[in-house]
């Protein structure tokens, strides 16, 4: 990705100072800074706390959580893979990595186990800098398709996303994000609606400013407005990310994922998730009922973070001490409302029979 | 409504200082206070910037700010309510107060036109109380008799609510949450799922603190959070109020009812908007497409508002600067997704016959 015109990544190993390297997102916009993590301990505050998320970042930063546990103690491997799995119930991706990590390790004697998971964590990196590229690329005909089909007046494709499933999402490109990069190279007229995506608004704070890097036109709105846009025709197609998608084609995404969908439903505006395949859980039959769904604190809901008038890094809060809060972080999209799911494989309907095409 | 175990309306003529008294709404949960208004344009800027705020009470404040214009001159009646009605463009209830006033004031000579100003003014103001509360007894079977067919293990009847049509949004009672108080009056256990209602959160900062007061269980929620919520059964009736009704039953209220209508739709949750007559507006074949929507400030979106640590109200920027917003204020719900409309005339569907029926 580029940031200030200079290309970077949200996770990289450093040789230098032999540590692993993020953006702490929980500062964007208004701060670019580069954290260190040295520690098991260190990957597991940055997942919990979200300083990295999006389904495949997690993913990767729970792998090199792997390699610094090991790089500490080389008999320390379940119990890392136990305390990691605990950060983020709801992603499969981190499942996915560790169980990975887990098997490429099953018979590396100890003494080469932390060179040997370092050397994995760098390919999982670079595989998921590909697989979001190919999702890009596979989603560009879906886009080109509706531009080439457009009405005579319209000046660009209104594109509503949810979240932030960009680069910073994952190492680089990201997943809904490189289908829109990969249509901006095409020369495609893009315009984002950017939905800001309460609790968090990482649709305020991480997309917007992940477009304007890239300079994609982009306009910010509360999650409330995508129903109305949707109405008045200002909206081609949604695309969103998704943290596990059940092999009935269920998606589960941030939560406000669900009414998105079925406002493009029923305003006949295409919805697809873009995915990798890792994402996939061929143990889920169905997502509605048997995903679980992570409660985060209600200081996320009470609790606003952004910078004052003198540009520092404060918080306010919106509601009375002692207001009862619930706060789920992800809902269940059905696959009756996904036109289709976007994957480093090619695009698939979000079927049974289809996913399981998918992944034979 | 109760605050603070005592009886007060949201707006009141005071007579002892001669101006019109209401609650400065931008300033709750966090302070309450009292604030005169003595000219019309103490009445347009309350409107304008949301002091007072909802259908019903903004109509009532127009009105007081004809008498107080009148007061002042009795030659501006055209112009006072030309002014009024810029103020907020989706409102039907400013008009329809408007011209009330109007139409009362038409062959009343200059020297007795403010006294008979002030009387219908306070007409008004009485009728708007008797018409939520007959709201709140017209709806109270329903809610009964979702309460009498509840699961068994079910401790209190699960309601959703969007933005705030309570007491704060008209003299007493409200509309919506009239019924909530009618049913809770009438020993219904109930439970209130408040949505923020970004950008503006007057869920987070004046449902949650009205319903506290009253003594309602409610909980606070993102507006992401309702399609989950009616996914799992948590949800037994939406109810929320309605700036404007067209004649097919469309209902244009606060941006963002129209996703909760169809994710209730989606999980058969019955969906009711609550409103006085004089929302309805009979000018109006359809809302979609008809109904103007006022696009507000982008600052509504781009900052949150709030108290700090040190309990000093404040804001924080969630944004980059010069980022592009949107803000539109209401959306419209298409009268398909519309359970019923409880008025204080009658409960009625949402369809032509139905609504003509009502208002012959």
């Amino acid at each position: 990705m580029q940031i200030g015109g200079e290309n970077t990544q949200s996770i990289w190993y450093d040789v230098k100072s032999e540590t692993v390297k993020i953006i702490d997102q929980t500062l964007l916009p208004h701060k670019f800074e580069i954290v260190q993590l040295e520690t098991l301990s260190d990957v597991c505050h940055a997942i919990c706390t979200m300083k990295v998320r999006g389904a495949p970042l997690i993913g990767v930063t729970a792998a090199y959580g792997i390699y610094l546990a090991l790089r500490e103690n080389p008999k320390c491997l379940r119990q890392a893979i136990s305390e990691l799995l605990k950060t983020r119930p709801t992603a499969v991706n981190l499942r996915w990595a560790l169980n990975r990590m887990e098997k490429s390790l099953r018979e590396i004697e100890e003494k080469s186990l932390a060179a040997k998971a370092l050397e994995h964590c760098q390919l999982i990196e670079k595989e998921d800098i590909a697989v979001c590229e190919a999702i890009g690329e596979n989603g560009l005909p879906i886009f080109r398709e509706l531009w080439e089909n457009r009405k005579g007046s319209q000046k660009s494709l209104n594109i509503l996303t949810h979240c932030n499933a960009g680069a910073l999402a994952a190492v680089d490109w990201g997943t809904a994000l490189s289908v829109v990069y990969k249509a901006a190279d095409a020369g495609i007229p893009l315009h984002v609606w950017v939905d800001e995506t309460r609790p968090r608004n990482q649709g305020a704070s991480l997309t917007c400013w992940e477009l304007s890097q890239r300079r994609v036109p982009n306009t910010l709105i509360v999650d409330n407005a995508g129903g109305y846009l949707m109405q008045i025709g200002q909206v081609d197609a949604c695309i969103v990310g998704s943290d596990c998608t059940a092999m009935n084609g269920d998606v589960c995404n941030k939560i406000g994922t669900y009414l998105k969908a079925l406002a493009a439903k029923d305003n006949n505006v295409p919805f697809y998730a873009a995915v990798p395949v890792s994402t996939i859980d061929l143990s889920l039959e169905k997502g509605i009922g048997n995903i679980p769904i992570e409660e985060r604190s209600s200081v996320e809901v009470s609790h606003f973070y952004g910078v004052d008038s003198s540009n520092v890094l404060s918080s306010v809060q919106i509601c009375e001490d002692n207001t009862n809060i619930k706060n789920f972080a992800f809902d269940v999209t059905p696959a009756e409302l996904v036109t289709a799911i976007i994957t480093e494989k090619g695009v698939f309907e979000a079927t049974e029979a289809s996913l399981k095409n998918l992944l034979d």
